[in-house]
């Protein structure tokens, strides 16, 4: 499938990596065209899938530098997290509550697909699940019922399986994965290394 | 040990009834004092412990009804969540990112040693671990280590084996614990019980 991966920092070349190995035609975009990326609006162009990897403070600018021509239609995997450095580290959340960063690209291209994904761990875990150990689990969330299951099924392809992809329902759940990056963060600090997740037991 | 639970409501209770299961002398504190329950100054003044199970949007003001001079020098737990249910449901924080509730308190009460801890799980499973399988975990976060160890053992004492909670660190950790609440909440929605938690694995 041809996917243009949004962001070529260290998150965006961890997943352009993952998806040529599993096959896919690869397009990365960046705000500064260089040898291995085009402009947002050139990788999101032809692309049939797009994944914002992008810094969370960044990601409203890039999607709309893509173009929303170029996203229409389209599933649009975020991955990002719309952490605020801005009082230092650890960095809260510039939209946290009654809103997420999901939602907001959701209502800048209501046409777009949008599926959270991805944002509640470390990209190298992102790309290889079996680097943490156990039943730990990714968290999907958006409106449309197919593009989730396209979503999932990529999933798979990255090492994820199925039934350790949560379903949290729509785009609004976004909310819930955004504000578990501060304990992440937490954990990462008391634990010494961010090669962790979580898995959620029920009764 | 003579533990002031505050908060009669279902948390509240329960928490009491587990203390006194285990053998500790229990008051309950309220606003309105009845038959089971005095108030919050007559249930801290004579403790040695405090539980802070009121409601996160009157807990500031139920410790400040039970006297700085009650709280001094005494552990206290902090088991609320600072859910906002002004827009609707699920809830929001009315505090997070750069603050939390359980910060809060320890600036209105310096004196006290605040550990913020079970705010992450349903009153059922706070004092019956087992009823959800696994390896789940509870959080502890505060500034007194000597505070922090005690609260451990007393969760010990619910079933919780001091493997299985997690210190995160000082009282600012708390936004972490906090922050989770709207994690937790979608999970309850798609999952369809509050009978759960999650276990966090790591490399």
């Amino acid at each position: 499938m041809r996917i243009a991966v949004l962001g070529a920092g260290v998150v965006g070349q961890r997943l352009a990596a993952k998806l040529r190995e599993v096959g896919h035609d690869i397009q990365v975009g960046t705000r500064t065209p260089r040898d291995d990326a085009t402009s947002y609006a050139e990788a999101t162009a032809g692309a049939e899938l797009i994944l914002n990897a992008t810094n969370g403070d960044g990601s409203l600018e890039a999607l709309a530098a893509a173009g929303a021509e170029n996203l229409a239609g389209k599933v649009l995997i975020d991955a990002s997290n719309p952490l605020d450095f801005t009082r230092g580290r650890p960095p809260g959340l510039s939209v946290s509550n009654f809103d997420s960063l999901g939602e907001q690209i959701q209502r800048a291209h209501p046409d777009a697909k949008v599926i959270k994904a991805l944002n509640t761990v470390n990209n190298e875990v992102m790309v290889e699940p079996s680097l943490v150990p156990g039943n730990h689990v990714l968290f999907v969330c958006g409106n449309d019922e197919a593009a989730k299951a396209q979503v999932v099924e990529l999933l798979g392809s990255f090492g994820w399986p199925a039934e350790r992809v949560i379903d949290l329902g729509d785009i609004t759940s976004a909310r819930g994965t955004e504000m578990y990056l501060p304990l992440w963060l937490r954990l990462v600090g008391a634990l010494g290394t961010p090669r962790l997740n979580i898995s959620v037991e029920q009764a």
